[in-house]
């Protein structure tokens, strides 16, 4: 099994020596590489696959008094996070990241309230470096716990609670829900649809409350029909629900945005049992492009963000930080301060429109 | 939010002298209740219902050092956690019994060999009391590693690999998997079914293994046809794989048994494709009794586990482990030592054979 090479294990220097780059630089790259221009990170991986280097956790942490783990924590209980793929793929992005800096990853679900003391109290007690936390609801307490432990945090979404005008801001990764949401609604104009409903996520959280502010914008500037709003909840079973609760309050409908594709493909159920034709009769729109945009019948037109990616940046803005607490004054300036970063939404047209 | 009544925090004598118990046994029902009678832990529950008690873990870990999180260790990568229910299911069972408890769960995923140094060394540092582990492999390095940390361990699935044999034996909570194959196999011989295949999981796994054992019981004594037997891996997509191979190899075939209803489903897809008709000319058995068990087409007829359960009694015995470490000898000596639990496996007759 696990067979070490007699040879004494490559250094970092060797690396960076080898890479022609200093010694930070090389350490950043091996960090994720964020703010190292792409021909260097270029070298510094070939020099990483050249010399067979491990990046040799215990041995940093002697040095920087780091554990090698970080928490990433959903504030989602359990059986939320095994329904829904979004979280799956996001931590897929992480836990690659995470390997590649040869970090250890500890994974916590939020069951209920009390759960919020206990997380606190271990966050606090010095087992991680720092915290990725994803799906916070506008009360949520845990960027407050996260501060008070002293742990660098980087956020899932736009944050939206109590404290997060602080200075310096938090640091997150989002897509463009808003710019999103405007193209499918748009996309649905464009084909000739007029009494367009929307089923939203919970507006408790900021992804929600953007995505309904596209479909507003889209709409243009008078208020759009309250009839055509319902809150699904970001569930399958939600977007049953929301859809049937339309059918009821605007029979007329020609078209609905399901601000995730499993609340889109509730939606197609409850049409399907109604019998009303997708989307010949009602055209639907999902968003994430996730499995279930996949499995819906008809295949669904949504808006995709990539999910996996947005993880490894997550990943990759906390590696950073963790790496400037304890930089080299002598290595000079880091050359980029880390800021949240927002990735693009884009409309993919399928059967359903 | 989380508001703290203004009065002091009931204690655990409180509990213990309402419930007319000693402060160990009320401990050890707060911890899991094993080896208490059932008719003490009730009068044990309705004391902290009434007191509105909450278990200190800050408080606890003072006296005990213990540190309050366990390790949850799933032998997989992320990407299969997330695809197969199975885990999802056990993992509720460990997570509200853990919670009960007020010990935070961790969950942690193996990507590949390199990730094994890494959390060898994090479980050696003194971040958590203890640790569950599953869907170890017969090589797998897992159990080594927390032996050598000095971590008490409970492991999900009869222990299979080199050691597993050592004093003490290692505590498990597996399901009878070999008497639930021969179930499923007696039952479709019970059908008139005569050339009957089998497509099993990885061979490197105990519960693979004593599947495919439970198959040969039922066959009686004369060695299988090996035509009608198939590696699946216990994926939908090896399923699905596994039943064109025996198609191929025996085409007069009659029944199936699979060794995971992921498996069966994707053994249902290929008879679809061949124009096989279920049950008529092919009767199909799954094992688990998880969600793909109700979605497959026909209703799958299957051997059910009850996955959760065995989750939460995986914490409740490692719960109990990590009690008896620290147990008062003034309070006598533990009733009974844990010992491994073994839970029934049942056929569950649907619409497939």
């Amino acid at each position: 099994m696990r067979s070490q090479p007699n040879g004494p294990r490559p250094t970092l220097e060797a690396v960076a020596a080898l890479a022609g780059v200093s010694r930070a630089t090389a350490s950043r790259v091996i960090n994720g590489g964020a703010g190292v221009r792409p021909a260097v990170q270029e070298r510094v991986h070939r020099a990483v696959a050249e010399l067979g280097y491990v990046p040799n956790s215990a041995a940093r942490s002697l040095v920087t008094r780091r554990t090698g783990a970080v928490a990433v924590i959903i504030a989602e209980p359990e059986s939320r996070v095994f329904s829904d793929p979004f979280f799956g793929r996001q931590l897929r992005g992480i836990s690659r990241a995470l390997a590649r800096a040869d970090t250890q990853l500890l994974l916590m679900f939020v069951e209920g309230r009390a759960d919020y003391d206990r997380i606190g109290r271990w966050l606090s007690a010095g087992h991680v470096d720092g915290a990725l936390m994803f799906s916070l609801h506008r009360d949520d307490p845990l960027p407050a716990l996260a501060e008070r432990a002293g742990l660098p945090t980087v956020y899932g979404g736009r944050p939206d609670w109590a404290g997060a005008g602080r200075t310096p801001p938090p640091l997150y990764v989002d897509t463009d829900n808003r710019g999103g949401a405007r193209q499918a609604v748009r996309h649905l104009l464009g084909r000739g649809r007029r009494r367009i409903a929307v089923i939203t996520g919970p507006l408790d959280q900021a992804s929600a409350v953007d995505r309904l502010d596209g479909y507003r914008d889209a709409l243009g500037p008078a208020e759009p029909d309250p009839r055509l709003i319902a809150d699904g909840g970001f569930t399958a079973h939600g977007g049953e629900r929301a859809m049937a609760e339309l059918l009821r309050a605007a029979p007329d409908l020609d078209a609905v945005f399901a601000c995730s594709d499993l609340m889109a493909n509730g939606a197609l159920r409850t049409l399907r049992a109604h019998g009303r034709r997708v989307p010949d009769e009602v055209a639907v729109v999902g968003f994430d492009d996730l499995e279930p945009a996949a499995w819906a019948d008809p295949p669904l037109t949504t808006v995709r963000q990539d999910v996996e990616e947005m993880g490894r940046l997550m990943a990759q803005l906390l590696l950073r930080l963790l790496d400037r607490q304890q930089a080299d004054p002598a290595e000079g300036p880091d050359p980029a301060a880390p800021a949240p970063i927002i990735t693009e939404a884009r409309l993919v047209v399928r059967e359903s429109t």
